[in-house]
């Protein structure tokens, strides 16, 4: 057919060919979306001229775009954050490498190796290895938590074992209580179960207790997603009493704890008080540990605890969602939980990370005044106030012309959110890294406070 | 207060002690689900003598069981099945170690960890290592497939590739095509998301394309999922004619077309076709390709390849999932690929399992001339019609007290569930165990068969 031609009407078509108005419809459908005709209203489908014809991989793309997905739009986000041009990464809450003991893990894992390369050939059950398991529950004994491995699931990470919990216990409407602000990653996977997010503040003995209270009254609670030790993003630590007062409180509401203890192995001074699980006699408590933090990031792998029919259910929901757990990792960090030398070298660990601590907030201390912010007893976060003019995401957008990254405080709140905060990790980056930054911070703060034309949303010119 | 003494009514002991109505209620629930008071209706809550107090272990499990859960009731079963005292089992299609070449994936592993220790300290990004995911688009170009790193997301393994299409592109009601039978495991995925499956019986040459385009009229599909080469659980390979019939099917009803080929270098004679993604020409087809199968299942990675948009949500959608697959499972599945032994390895894979079809075979050949089946041209499994007076589910109900099991045809039925056929693994057990494996599940099938009473399960005992 030539350009300009009349195609014949959907009706004619379907009957000429025996075929059925839906097919017809749907061919048309898709010469006009790969730009071949054109309709007009009223008029009918005529053969479009070549060089109208739109370029395939727009077109391509542009399908692409019509496909509607499940995924929060808050996480899609930032994923298409420019990223690629950073240098100087203040935002992600990993420890670099060179704080970590890399000599150790790789004796361990060629040794893990070496003694049994058979298991190399096979596969984990979806709750994972026994002998996993084992030296996670031995561990956990220094934790003050008498767990059985049968207790124990290996989960692909922390953050795998919050999306596991949230798959199997949280629908649609189902209340789930959080910390204000709170680890950005939880958000999103409640979020995208459909959950409502009823959001308590953080004291600086943790989770306000009296306000969780009063709301258990008005809501029924599902779920309570708690960071309680070294908190992410505050640093703050839920004091025994609390830790106790949470127990009880879900056991008169029947609502489950998820208790995420990615930090407490990382403390500066004193040894935080045991995990709110091991105050739990009746199972309201789920405990997650992950152990990229302190053992090696690169096997990326944890362990939840529950008990019952909780765990029956967690362990069913696995099996559909990856069929557990890689057996080669779950054999690495048992056999690191079981080095002599862990105690050594989480002791260096901290040791590190405490002066990493000390050198970030003396930065914090020459660059302003009038920043707030607490010095950090634990993890490798600290949480920062900025000054009353200044806006955290106008802040980002200047530091990321700058290369320079930050979490913005706003990820961090499920609902209502401040604009003043700012978390930064004093421990992805290799020391003379963790300087330049913050004296790139501390120089685009100042700048922005001292303005007098203050800025705000409305006049930034990105906006 | 004493055995028998009536409690306050809620009214009344709220307004006592200045607290909520609910506070008050929730109480007493407590108290009658711990045992300790009882509730007549109409006279109001007393006080229980002590030795009518359940037992609190019983208690503990029955707040579990109240927590209502999303988990799909298809997998919670079959996670609850007696699956200890099995010493046959033809049921997993796994590889068994014996026929893997474990001393060749320890010399890579070692390698690879010795090459590169730091790595032991990194994590990978939510994408895929690029090291990884280059191994892989050098790998595909044997197969075949031209994709680039960019185009590649490095998945723990083909379960989590299938969980995570569907957890990103569908919801509730959406229609999701399936082959009947097809892999059970997918089965459970996509009922889990509420969607709706519509299956599609499967022919000698792979799907019945006829019966496709006709649902496509009816349906508005928004996802094939397809397991055209030695398809899990038939055995059978799509034809090249219908794999291109297939992607101008997706491209005219716009659904998405997800591949999952974890089988297709485990060709017995002919190599089988190129994969539907290499007629690809407008991103409809999502391949998924697994290597637990042939490289070492103990790491657990696959890959993922897709285009565009659908790959952008697909890794947002991961790093909410769990913050992509771990550094170093990533980094020996890569060092495996790019191995000069690659090639020699999957030869004599190849030839064992041939041989190993071929006695499973000859084993059933012998069994009776009642059964109906193929001899398998690749993969690790063979699909059984069993004579008409033999109950699958019956049969291996028989099985279990003999300590076989196999996987019920059932099972890999999305909707309606024919009770005539079987799975058996030839792979997953050493020689010896198949031999004898196979003689017991013949045995039963023979005694079964012959008994003139026919058991059906109505008079079956146990159900």
């Amino acid at each position: 057919m030539k350009h300009g031609e009349k195609l014949p009407s959907v009706r004619q078509l379907s009957k000429e060919l025996g075929v059925s108005l839906v097919t017809v419809q749907k061919a048309y459908q898709q010469l006009q979306q790969r730009g071949y005709v054109e309709s007009f209203q009223g008029k009918g489908i005529f053969v479009k001229s070549t060089n109208q014809k739109e370029d395939v991989d727009d077109l391509h793309t542009s399908w692409h775009m019509l496909v509607p997905d499940y995924v929060p739009r808050a996480q899609s986000l930032s994923i298409s954050q420019p990223m690629r041009n950073i240098r100087y990464n203040l935002g992600t809450a990993s420890i670099h490498g060179n704080l970590l003991h890399t000599e150790w893990m790789k004796k361990t894992a060629m040794q893990v190796i070496e003694e049994n390369p058979h298991m190399l050939g096979q596969s984990s059950s979806a709750n994972g290895d026994l002998e996993f398991r084992k030296a996670v529950s031995d561990y956990l004994q220094s934790k003050q938590l008498s767990i059985a491995p049968e207790h124990i699931l290996a989960v692909s990470g922390a953050q795998q074992g919050i999306e596991l919990v949230a798959k199997t216990f949280i629908g649609p409407n189902d209340v789930v209580l959080m910390e204000a602000p709170t680890y950005p990653g939880s958000i999103d996977i409640f979020k995208s179960r459909g959950a409502q997010i009823i959001p308590i503040p953080v004291e600086q003995d943790g989770i306000d207790t009296k306000m969780l209270l009063k709301l258990c009254d008005q809501y029924h609670p599902k779920l309570l997603y708690i960071n309680p030790t070294f908190q992410n993003p505050t640093g703050t630590t839920l004091s025994v009493k609390k830790r106790k007062e949470l127990v009880d409180i879900a056991e008169s509401y029947h609502f489950l704890i998820l208790e995420d203890d990615p930090w407490s192995e990382l403390y500066f001074e004193e040894k935080p008080p045991a995990p709110i699980k091991s105050f739990d006699t009746s199972g309201h408590v789920i405990y997650l540990k992950g152990f990229s933090k302190f053992l090696s990031p690169s096997c990326r792998i944890g362990a939840l605890v529950a008990e019952g029919p909780l765990l029956e259910k967690l362990v069913a929901a696995r099996s559909i969602s990856d069929l557990g757990s890689p057996l080669l990792t779950q054999k690495i960090i048992a056999g690191l939980l079981q080095s002599k030398e862990l105690n050594k070298v989480l002791q260096n660990l901290r040791t590190d990370l405490k002066n990493r601590a000390k050198q970030c907030v003396q930065l914090l201390h020459q660059c302003s005044s009038l920043l707030t912010y607490r010095s950090p007893s634990g993890g490798n976060t600290v949480w920062v106030k900025l000054p009353q003019n200044v806006h955290a995401d106008l802040l980002l957008e200047y530091c990321h012309t700058k290369q320079l990254t930050f979490l913005p405080g706003s990820a961090c709140f499920p609902t209502h959110v401040p604009n003043q905060y700012i978390r930064i990790s004093f421990a992805g980056l290799p020391l003379d890294g963790l300087k330049q930054s913050m004296k790139i911070l501390c120089d685009t703060i100042n700048s922005l406070s001292s303005t007098r034309n203050q800025y705000s949303l409305e006049n930034y010119p990105i906006f």
